[in-house]
């Protein structure tokens, strides 16, 4: 009998609470313990549950029960989950999240006090919710090097564009029917503008390049300026707009990261991936691509994920796994200015010949694209491959004739 | 320094000699040792390689040196791969394959021989080469039931359906394509019949449910009655036709698991998986539906999965991993004939109104589906759940009056 603990009873510690408790003969044979949830940590009451007597509101509890092995950190947030986190690894005990923000913003130094105490930290639940993919990566790709890492990691904006695609519904409708599902919060920022994701591909890519990569290195933009034009100038283009993370190692051994709506082709493994789902491509040098498709989110998904972390601790005890990353700075990224890409372009101008003219001499390789209805002052382009900060430089000179902008999405290469 | 050998320098076995010399700064890392390839196993010579002085001819070399911690056997077949590899386990030595043959026929016992010896026998590149399946299903998926798991478990017969569907190719042509490409073996019956995907579907069965389901007790139906008819039937349905491995827990505890070729909706995230690509689908109850999608074989996806399996053997030397079944019998597999499922049905008639409305008397819920260019004597139609015996037994008697019944595909419920 292994005693664990659980600190957080909201979404994800509920279910993990109904996760060990379900599955205990599963459990048993896989890790040949039973597992015990002796403290779940709240600051709530819950005094109907039917395991009500194992609710506490002091930490302490579970930091000086030496019986608690293992403790399941669901609170979400930095603080207070970094310092009881800190205090558990630092006491001999192995910790398992789902807490993407904590993994991306104190991951290096965490994983530094785990290995120095001997215990494990482990996050399978902090990207792809449900969907297997650090354990993957870490492990089953340990005989590859990592070309690129690019996925749909966040199922509530990925579930808007699908509305916005599919029914042709606005951003603001779609977002409002998320928020009535229960997809997207009250505050859906940490979503829609791509926060969230970056947390995730940040993990990611530390995880494959062994090296922390932080949030605010990370170029990032949400999808609140995407509109139905450019969903439907996708569409005729040949493709879907999805908001994409992504990482590869360039030749100079610097990463080009960026979270961002991007244009892809219907035909890549990403365009179907629909609602609220998760898709994560890994591009492996002797594997080639494999994907990882899934829901992102949920309640049980979530748990399941962080009740396997939980198993595999108690698999490994007097072990250390080797989910390992030193900290990093800003020199292992490369200046979002610097990284080259195709991109597609919307503007309105007062004569569209005149203007796809202009765009042609500023734009390497351009090429108009049209729509059914498109309203007369409507120009839109693609063009080839050009750093991001040549391309802000022919906007400016495009804008200077008269042209104004409205979206600028990079084309994906996958 | 851990000292490793390769038993089998084909394919596969010269791939797994190439990752691990191209990726030892990788491997480091994650296993905290350095990778020796001692000895490699072949009757051939092979005068001319770099590190031709490895080779031996010699089983008893390698089972009798003790520095050899842990054996890659990559020889296929079961003999004399099943004599080393038991030998290999009873001398201490851990063992990881991709043969897929040898697991899907001995992979009970020889898990049985590791158990007691206290050492792993690991086969994550048996199924699906370079996707990471078994690993994940194993201890990911652990906090789950897993109610169902299904996919595209062969590449070649991927390969030529998919030529069939967007090409209008015969099988015929396309399976010589394959050949011409490499896809296909000389002899392709492994493939076009099914045998591959049944090991398959066995092994990840096995490993779900706990006990050895041997492939003599899976009904196995390939590809080669498929024509180019039914594939624009399946268009006209709204679908494709691939070939599915499938195993699913049914109420009474039986597992209905069948290898065949199956209708399925365009929708389904299996639809989309084409050419040499696999895709497995496994529904769990806490996660819902997870896939896994990538290069089902080839040189280096596999090698690099026998490489993650040797750096995971050499991570847990003193431990075992949790990957086990039992040994099985009939009783745990439902008899064909009771498995219920909805089929799509072709025929030739001379009135094809008589014999739609007869089959009408003889099948649930028939619906009538049509093609361009159909010839004036055809009739397709789909029907509801049946089980097979009703199936075939109502084919019977729509045969008797008058009707020759040419094909008869499961409807996938995917």
């Amino acid at each position: 009998m292994v005693k664990v603990a659980v600190m957080g009873h909201g979404v994800v510690g509920s279910g993990v609470v109904e996760v060990i408790m379900n599955h205990q003969e599963g459990i048993m044979k896989r890790s040949a313990a039973e597992l015990d949830v002796k403290y779940i940590l709240d600051i709530r009451e819950f005094p109907d549950l039917p395991y009500s007597d194992k609710f506490t509101k002091n930490f302490d509890d579970i930091l000086n029960d030496d019986e608690v092995k293992v403790v399941a950190e669901v609170m979400g947030g930095v603080h207070p989950a970094y310092d009881f986190t800190k205090a558990c690894l630092e006491a001999g005990k192995s910790v398992v999240t789902s807490n993407k923000e904590l993994v991306a913003t104190k991951g290096a130094e965490l994983l530094k006090i785990a290995k120095e105490n001997n215990v494990n930290y482990l996050f399978e639940a902090s990207v792809g919710g449900g969907i297997p993919i650090i354990r993957p990566i870490g492990l089953c790709l340990a005989a590859n090097d990592v070309i690129e890492v690019a996925g749909i990691l966040n199922g509530t904006t990925n579930f808007i564009l699908t509305k916005m695609i599919r029914e042709k519904m606005s951003f603001e409708d779609a977002l409002k029917m998320a928020q009535q599902l229960g997809y997207a919060e009250r505050n859906p920022a940490a979503d829609v503008e791509g926060h969230d994701a970056c947390r995730k591909i940040c993990i990611l890519a530390s995880l494959c390049y062994g090296k922390h990569i932080y949030p605010e290195l990370v170029h990032t933009k949400g999808i609140t300026d995407i509109t139905l034009s450019d969903v439907s100038y996708a569409s005729a283009w040949g493709g879907v707009i999805k908001l994409i993370g992504q990482v590869k190692k360039l030749d100079d051994g610097t990463l080009d990261i960026t979270v961002e709506p991007m244009l892809i082709e219907k035909s890549s493994q990403l365009a179907n991936v629909d609602d609220v789902f998760n898709g994560i491509l890994v591009r492996g040098d002797a594997t080639g691509d494999v994907v990882f498709y899934g829901k992102g989110a949920g309640k049980l998904p979530t748990a399941s994920a962080v009740v396997a972390d939980i198993i595999d601790c108690v698999q490994h005890l007097k072990d250390r796994k080797f989910v390992f990353w030193e900290d990093g700075d800003e020199s292992l990224v490369k200046p979002y200015g610097e990284t080259v890409f195709p991109v597609y372009i919307r503007a309105e101008c007062s004569d569209s010949k005149a203007a796809a003219a202009k765009a042609a001499e500023l734009f390497a390789d351009i090429k108009v694209i049209g729509r059914a209805q498109a309203p007369e002052n409507e120009l839109a382009f693609t063009c080839g491959a050009m750093t991001a900060a040549a391309q802000e430089k022919a906007v400016a000179e495009l804008e200077s004739s008269g042209v104004s902008v409205r979206s600028k999405i990079r084309i994906s290469d996958l």
